[in-house]
């Protein structure tokens, strides 16, 4: 199993330097639990899935309080036959029912916001169940959950926009990439999380 | 058929709302073949395959020509069994070798990098041919075209990283994105585009 994430901030400032590197230093908080490597395209993490996306939201969040406009693209990625194992990359939440029609309530019964971060956001998202029939069910099941814990906004084509405290929809991001495909399939979840954006003004 | 993108633009400047604007201008010369609509994370665009990357193109250089960091993330996605046919789609490029052996040839021979735009990019993209088995073969196809045509730059994790002129980057992303999985298959191919990083320097 290889479990992790590319991702990159985009800070619409002249000082997006500093900016970037507070998200990075954010990730310090994991440097036990996830490898990293950047580079001048995106940085990339390794380990288990939750943790991979806990770390997106902390970075994240370290970046976009600076205020102004901050986007983050990511591509999470996990089960790839391409990746080797890694002991890294062990994911005990990675347990998912045998039954498709329970997926969306153990999501639900999984799903944990935590404490808002009080950054309003607006985030559209991409899961894409590799390698098999029936991803378009896979697919409807994350959207019936991201309905059910109210932070789906409306359809567009290709993704799903979100709408919500940032912390809270990356606690949906992280049942959504999780919860809805085996725990040995090849799944990946790209998004887009924005705050700032002067086209809400 | 339903073909299309969802892309931004992101300029690491101060004034990233007339750059933005520039590049979302580009696309007016597009008006007749792609549909548009643009939000506060993307803007879509809907059409043939090949137009809709030879759009993105236009657009990345009409904001990249200003200078500075300018960064454009895009998802492409083809053949969406959830989308509806849409005759605007029509894309007779779309013609794809009935034997895999033969799909790298095929795309090298289709492969035209048209003149160059002056700027030297960094991309990273990933092909996702959906539904099916198989598919990491497709993708092993698309590196090796990706190799055979001089614009890869090495591996990444979940990721392919690209170096090269920004219009022969695009070429290059136009046949990956159609040519390495079959004509009605769902295909989703995702990119950043990069200028400027002063990580480079």
């Amino acid at each position: 199993m290889f479990s992790g994430a590319q991702f990159s901030l985009y800070p619409m400032t002249d000082e997006f330097v500093p900016a970037i590197l507070r998200g990075v230093a954010a990730l310090d908080a994991y440097k036990d639990a996830l490898r990293r490597d950047t580079d001048d395209l995106s940085t990339l993490l390794v380990g288990p899935s939750d943790t991979v996306v806990r770390a997106l939201r902390d970075s994240f969040i370290a970046t976009a309080s600076g205020g102004g406009h901050v986007v983050m693209s990511a591509t999470l990625s996990r089960g790839c036959p391409g990746e080797s194992d890694d002991p890294i990359c062990a994911a005990p939440a990675l347990i998912i029912p045998a039954d498709d029609a329970d997926l969306v309530t153990a999501a639900v019964g999984r799903f944990d916001p935590g404490a808002p971060s009080g950054l309003d956001a607006r985030a559209q998202i991409s899961l894409y169940p590799l390698g098999g029939e029936g991803h378009m069910a896979r697919i409807g099941a994350c959207i019936d959950f991201l309905k059910a814990v109210g932070v789906y906004d409306k359809p567009k084509h290709f993704c799903s926009k979100l709408r919500g405290d940032a912390s809270v929809l990356f606690a949906a991001i992280e049942r959504s990439f999780i919860d809805f495909a085996p725990a040995q399939a090849h799944v990946v979840l790209s998004l887009t999380v924005s705050v700032g954006s002067p086209s809400l003004r």
